[in-house]
């Protein structure tokens, strides 16, 4: 298959964990060994967490062998007295990137050498509290590795210039039109403001009559109330929903939130208010919200603003979508979305559309 | 990679020409070297053309070796007067079956020798204009077939028998659930009728007001319209949308038409009345239709009786959806579907649904 296939499977990867990833960007990578065969699909899933080219390497090594996953699973679990026991635990743990680093360093026996990475970004360069990724690339001894986008701020010092340098085949561009789609929320966050707008809808187009999305989807929207910097509401949803807000699901902290109304007269006994850790203003002109990271949840009438160009700059909605038609009423506007990515939660859609 | 995975590719092809295979089921079939690298991945396409298994060895052989591909290309063209050029032409031209073969097994030059073969239904083991697919398997050496369903009334004599008696490694079962759905309307249309219910609609729900579908999800139905034995539409929808009904998109022959109406006064000036070789039926009970593969193009009354079980025994809905939202009012109706398949045309979506 081609490298854009691969790099496709590394992209798709990479969507599924973005904007969840914040501050960070979002990024895939896929690991083929030096015959072809693929070894791991992997993507970095949260700040904090390995990025994606440490992750698709473990799981590549625990794949092609399965004592080196059970000592990981031995000493990891005896070093941070965790109980992990499968791969999926792994896959979703907050794993230590200095233990990890360390340990596939003593441990890759060269299985991964002539091995070839797809990363949708440049591997990074710089020497944090782990080795660099690049660098981790480097000793592995990977013979080739293909990169979709490269991170520009770094053409003299950056990953490519390392691995290159080191001898190994790299490919700049691949699918680099549809990566730069994907990191655009980074792009616009490091500079200014990325607002998105986040609808919940039936099947055919109902935003109303209670909860529409099911909890893998809710589960979702509570992970990104768990990163975002606001969680911008219109002053009728408040009124009338009564909302909560906060982001239990995901056991993460409930973001602050800018309730857009001019007037100022709510019921505090609405939960939203009560909610601890959280800051709520009252905003009757968003052009002063400055945090890099923004949500709005609201109804039909935000979305029409939005739509119109009367309020905020908004990039990008997201939509889950139901797979049930109700009996009521759909939302109702012209606005033509350009789809960036659909992923399945359940029997639950969802995507990121860019407004057109 | 688990051996589901490639099963999913294999599945995810075939989804692509459901129904379109009629009178053959949808069938998707990967193949990887001997490393586990992946060769091909592709699927049957239309009745007469290749099976899913000969088209992925072909596809093989081309990803393997460019001189078998010229060497074919060259070979075709003389023998058939064609002027194919490059892969994507052969991808979707209807290829000589008897020439093909014999292509394959004069060229494969061992290439294929201890190769897997992951294919979502049991390779055929009849002998019809051309040989079997087991046998052309069992000739050019594979190691491993993995076969998702297998044709249930051939355990004794199909192809799983003869791979395995070859010294193949075979493995059946894998993702059947899934498989066993893409697999329904085959199973159904050979002992009755499949009739399935097709629905475009914008974003937000409206199914009115002009067309809605982009041109790829128009071709697509107009590849539908020229399959299916025969297309019952409302006669409410007769009358206000006065279509034509024809499948001039896919260049395929404008199915027959059954009206549903209970009254008889159509004005014969109407499009659809007009196409040749074409028989219309007014039809005031649709009990009586007893055709294998039936679409039904209604509005939003007849979706109401099926959904409520009053009209015909429907299994499924294809539903194309616009990305754009529209300022009106949306289908309105009670009812919760189950997503199948779900894939792209340009900017709108169309899926399968499950009736719940
Ligand atoms: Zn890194
Ligand atoms: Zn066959």
């Amino acid at each position: 298959m081609s490298d854009e296939f691969y790099m496709d499977l590394a992209l798709n990867e990479a969507w599924k964990y973005q904007i969840l990833t914040y501050p960070n960007p979002a990024v895939g990578c896929v690991i083929c060994d030096k015959f072809g065969k693929i070894l791991s699909i992997k993507a970095h899933k949260k700040a904090g967490y390995l990025h994606a080219e440490p992750m698709a390497i473990l799981f590549a090594l625990f794949n092609l062998n399965d004592e080196i996953l059970n000592k990981f699973l031995n000493e990891y679990n005896v070093c941070f007295t965790q109980s992990f026991k499968t791969l999926t635990e792994l896959n979703e743990a907050d794993l230590d990137a200095k233990f990890c680093y360390e340990f596939i360093l003593s441990n890759h026996g060269n299985l991964l050498n002539d091995a070839s990475a797809y990363v949708t970004l440049e591997p990074c360069s710089h020497h944090g509290k782990t080795p660099a990724c690049a660098i981790l690339i480097k000793q592995l001894g990977f013979k080739r590795v293909i990169i979709s986008v490269c991170d520009e701020n770094k053409i003299a010092s950056g990953g490519a210039k390392i691995l290159k340098e080191a001898g190994i085949d790299v490919k700049i561009g691949v699918l680099k039109e549809h990566t730069k789609k994907l990191m655009l929320p980074f792009k616009t966050w490091l500079n200014g403001n990325f607002i998105f707008y986040k609808l919940a809808m039936s099947a055919n187009g109902v935003i109303t009559g209670g909860i529409i999305s099911n909890e893998l989807s809710r589960t979702h929207m509570h992970k990104l109330r768990g990163v975002i910097d606001l969680l911008v509401i219109g002053g009728n949803t408040v009124r009338v929903d009564r909302p909560v807000l906060d982001a239990r699901l995901a056991n993460a902290k409930a973001p602050d939130v800018a309730i857009y109304s001019t007037k100022r007269d709510f019921d505090t006994d609405i939960a939203l208010f009560s909610v601890k850790n959280r800051n709520v203003e009252i905003l009757d002109n968003l052009e002063v919200i400055n945090k890099p990271l923004v949500m709005i949840e609201g109804g039909e009438q935000m979305l029409k603003k939005i739509a119109l160009g009367e309020i905020l700059n908004v990039k990008w909605v997201l939509i889950y979508q139901s797979s049930e038609f109700k009996n009521a009423d759909n939302i109702k506007l012209d606005v033509r979305l350009k789809p960036l990515y659909e992923g399945r939660l359940g029997d639950d859609r969802y995507g990121w559309y860019e407004v057109c």
